[in-house]
């Protein structure tokens, strides 16, 4: 039986997903703040700590992704290669290091959303939308003074939204989405008794390019507090920047860090 | 931790399912039918093999579902009740026991690809309609000579459709997905070589109500030979029926027959 | 040049809508209520005034339909006959007589909105969800306590949402949407000034059935401020009730009040 | 009464889309091709008449856009204000002048849909992907070689897709697409005798900025034969050329060439 993940079949034509590596080219629209510490930590399963430094910071992060196997198929019937999405990245502590985890999620395709089960991504189906920088006409140019929006919604909500304006290039677009993640896999037991798969993941980019970042004046920034999501939990005490940032990425599997029982 | 799948949280609140049970209300539009026996053995990994009797038979089956857990609270936001399927059945034998098998399915809403995740559906996002019999108006009543249409696409493009025409009732609604569930639960390792997790599994509805089966001649049935799916190569020799049927069922876990090594 | 909108052809077959009678089998979820009778008059353009009882009377309708022409063919292929609705209806007064008007409306599929076009209704996209009853499982049965719930939403927000709990059979479900509709067909002018036909027209089912109303108590009916709507606008001084009911129109054009000048 | 279109209130803060100009920042994929000139005839009501030179012309654009009217702020919500959309354009004479014209046409928003019924524009909706060139990543570039993809659904139905790969910078990007368009603006009489409105208008940009025009071989190019659509009718006799093209355009209305009697 071949195909990476479901369906499986004889030649795993159908199979929703190829074998990694997967190679994603795309726009990222972060933004950083810091919330009571408290409302992080709650959010770490054990093993994981909170981060030794800034354990409150958090980062909002949406991107709008083309994405594809190494046969790079999927570009040219792009309904299976774009996508986008929005989520939200702590940091902790594991084994002495500093890793970055994602608490939630939302992508609006299948194959991004199995993929996240493979990750250890918590992810759900959301509506996410994002300004796209053009070089001509209204859209803004990737430049300072750009004002880019960004929205997000799940199940008919609006759960959060930003508006951001281009200020300059930097080294660096935030610090929260900068380590390995360090991700849990699992998968319930069938019936119905704790779980039958529990492992600890680590995962990082296998290949990485990416135009200068730019940071920018967060204008307006909202979590909307609705009732199938938390993220509004993690209110904003201080917005730490907003930033803006073209890149291309590989991503080609992780390692154990606590295998499943 | 709390949260039955992903996302998990210190409430819950915001985890994309409940636990189980999960409680389903729906119509079922049935096509059983007779493909050659090798394509169906070819989509039975080990240590299934193929059902003693009718190893051809193939069910195509539509679902127009709302579900809910314990709390029933998703039926009154039925935006996370809703949801329409299309499944393909196959039957095979294990450890001298019938099993039905899911071998291809298609829902349209994300807390059904992840209940799907669990039980072992290969599920991917489609697009689904189906008829929907109604007591006035041009929409057909539950009654003989009713016609009823069903549609499968995903991935903008036709899978598979279908017109069948009520006859009569009769006690069963097909034979094919009439056994218990046999559904192997697969989680690719990390690392990209092999599976961290292989579990063969059984389940079956906790609690089942239903009216009575309909009988219906098949005017039409295509599946249409598309690049991403394999539907078609399990090729129609012969329509053994149609059915359309109301029910109510019960899912509440099932059972390791073989556990992940 | 056939075809009885947009797009014409020499054959028709291509256009987006047949020529009328429209059918329609569907569920209404109604909740009618009061607003101050200046934010009703408010939304009346001359030559239509406030009617002359309850001037502030309001109807939220939510609507799951599945509609055909007279061939009866998009039926069968459901994905161009089922669609859901939520629409608020006033009443107005024009040449002595009472008519109900639609003031908003959301559709989501466009069948449905050109149609409106043509009969006046101002339409936009939204997505509708109402529970809809079942015979078997969790889902309501149409019967007294029976619980519905139905939300609309667009451009990913919340604009309304309602839980009703059914109480018993009446003999008609609300009075704001029981007269003639009065529509206004508008097209603005192709150089933006003013419009190149306005029209006053009426338009009435052609032929009805149903079954007996439901009356309901409303549980909860919420309206939410959202930047791009102006539904909150009405805002709820008295819930007057709450009714469900399943019927089946037909739709055959109307006539012209004031025609375009 | 305020509001450009549909629906119009007290402030109009609720209409679909705000008064011209309209502005525009987008992509265009273009295939030109020549089917049989009969083909072409057929589309054309009277007055118009077939182009006198190459009368079998027809040009299949896809457009991947980011609009909104003069206050720009549906570019910081982009939901109002990205759409794609897919356009089939033949040429045709009129009083002796050249123009294009839309014969067929999916967008994937509502607003774009009521632009178009103003624009005569005979637009239903669809599902239209483009790939996207970027900077960085698996994604082509803007350059020599590049492979893009398009395709185009309706009604859970593949209606066409292409694959070009860039060849050079040149001056135009075909010829169809060229003149002013010539639309007709058609309202149902209300009693289904006829049109109430039936106006022959002209638009044509009202500013216009842009990138070099890209030629590319037509690697693949389908249009599949659907029962809700004619645009395979126009069968492809030869390919003309492939073209892409980043584009800046304003639309501020137009004028009648015929107004409706």
């Amino acid at each position: 039986m071949k195909g990476f993940f479901y369906p499986r079949s004889a030649t795993g034509r159908s199979s929703l997903i190829p074998p990694p590596p997967w190679h994603y080219s795309g726009d990222l629209l972060t933004i950083e703040y810091r919330t009571d510490p408290k409302n992080v930590a709650a959010l770490l399963p054990a093993p994981l700590t909170p981060a030794d430094e800034d354990p409150g910071a958090v980062a909002l992060i949406w991107a709008d992704w083309q994405s594809c196997g190494d046969s790079k198929e999927e570009l040219l019937d792009p309904i299976r290669a774009q996508y986008k999405e929005a989520f939200v990245v702590v940091r902790c502590k594991f084994d002495g290091r500093t890793y970055s985890r994602c608490v939630y999620i939302w992508v609006d395709k299948d194959f991004a959303l199995l993929r996240g089960i493979h990750q250890g991504y918590p992810k759900k189906l959301g509506s996410i939308h994002m300004t796209r920088p053009h070089p001509f006409g209204p859209a803004p140019r990737l430049a300072a003074g750009a004002v880019f929006g960004a929205t997000l919604a799940a199940a008919d909500r609006r759960i959060a939204d930003a508006v951001i304006t281009l200020r300059g290039e930097v080294e660096k677009n935030g610090f929260v989405n900068g380590h390995p993640m360090a991700h849990h896999r699992w998968l319930p037991a069938i019936d119905g008794k704790g779980d039958a798969h529990v492992e600890l993941i680590e995962s990082t980019g296998a290949k990485f390019e990416g135009g200068k970042p730019w940071i920018a004046d967060v204008e307006s920034f909202r979590l909307y507090d609705v009732p199938t999501e938390e993220l509004a939990g993690l209110e904003v005490k201080e917005i730490i920047g907003g930033y803006y940032r073209q890149i291309g990425v590989t991503w080609n599997g992780g390692r154990s860090l606590v295998p499943s029982p």
